[in-house]
């Protein structure tokens, strides 16, 4: 399998599965698409709060095809499920975008934890294919005119001889969120109960296992309904764009 | 000395030189000021270029304050000079802009080599403290809308056996261009006389010593005519705005 086999796959209907896992030693991406009129301020906002926003591309303003070197690639039919929101209500989860692109639409790219899973697990650390817990924090984001809320983390159980190694790992990895946000104490991000993560489940954790806290995708989702939009079109949880580009590219 | 005393020092026009080796562990910021209505595109080629237009804050639109924690500074008077054009025009470069801020101004602080030199000493990589010279090249940027233009470099000397030193030193620090884009062949990027660079001053070279390039942040100041914006402000030449953040900061 290579990203273009992938994603004529995905172009043809003929995959419409989650990505995580698929490709992993590739750049995988969250997809956001918004009104020209609003992307300054989404923009403003991923640059002031890049470790859960890291911009990998954005497109020309009514352009649909991605702005990355290799492949000419249109982003309406490139990713397995779409979400759709029309003046802040979900409207649709199609398998393609072409009946909701518009004059004006800007797609933007952010990076994306699937970039960083292989190398954990090259380092011997067990990540679940699984999406992994995701929790709201009371950390505020840095504002951005209308834009701000609190950031959102995932979190990993990482063996406690193993931290050491899960920070290196991660940091070269900017466009997938790099190096850790917090270490071992979900307190102090404002999570009560570890066991009750906003989404996702909990994998099982062993006595010498510490929680690993990174900056999560949902981040700046959390904020799009502060945008106030006509419209707006994100990548389907889990089903994100696998880009040619190895993230190393990105560093 | 500490950025605060030096930034005081410069807002009370007591100091007006260029800001190259002073308080050189701390971030120094390439500025550009332009128009709201301007502002998207120039992040846009920024964020398409980013080795040669590392992008550290974005103001408010109307707002002179910096956007970065610890200290409230205003943008205005904190640089020893700067250079205002109007329509295309260089009208002025004075020691502070107050009389040219304008409602909607937006400021965008870029990265700077400044910021790289101080660990290129420490690892034993005789870097001046002149301006190094700069280059145009023959490499594309990566378009956006209007903007296009090349890339520019700038050249240090390096001695072979540090050559591989240089390289890892200055990748700690993509908010001060990162790693070289170029080793050792000017040629390749379309210099056909390094003695004849299009600014500064090439230092002595040895023969062991091998030509090292570098993304400048010239490259952005050369676009800026293609935006065709009323007016725009920038940093006067190696007068750099100094933050009180650390270039790890930004990492």
């Amino acid at each position: 399998m290579t990203p273009a086999k992938l994603r004529s796959q995905i172009a043809q209907g003929e995959w419409t599965t989650p990505t995580a896992g698929v490709l992993d030693n590739y750049q995988q991406a969250n997809l956001v698409i918004v009104p020209q009129a609003e992307a300054y301020a989404l923009l403003l906002f991923c640059l002031r709060n890049p470790k859960a926003c890291p911009i990998l591309a954005v497109g020309d303003a009514s352009d649909p095809q991605v702005p990355l070197p290799g492949a000419a690639i249109d982003i309406r039919t490139m990713l397995p499920r779409y979400r759709v929101w029309q003046h802040g209500h979900l409207v649709a989860e199609p398998t393609d975008i072409e009946a909701y692109w518009r004059r004006g639409s800007v797609l933007i790219l952010l990076g994306c934890s699937h970039t960083f899973d292989a190398p954990l697990r090259r380092a011997g650390i067990n990540v679940s294919n699984a999406a992994p817990p995701v929790y709201s924090t009371t950390i505020p984001n840095t504002p951005a005119g209308a834009l701000c809320g609190t950031l959102v983390v995932s979190m990993r159980p990482v063996t406690r001889v193993l931290v050491s190694q899960a920070v290196l790992v991660t940091a070269r990895y900017p466009s997938g969120y790099g190096a850790p946000v917090q270490i071992g104490d979900p307190e102090a991000l404002g999570i009560t109960d570890l066991q009750a993560p906003d989404f996702g489940v909990v994998p099982p954790m062993g006595p010498d296992d510490v929680p690993v806290f990174w900056a999560c995708g949902v981040t700046p989702q959390q904020v799009l309904p502060q945008l106030r939009s006509a419209y707006c079109i994100s990548h389907y949880p889990g089903h994100m764009f696998v880009l040619g580009q190895r993230p190393d590219s990105f560093r």
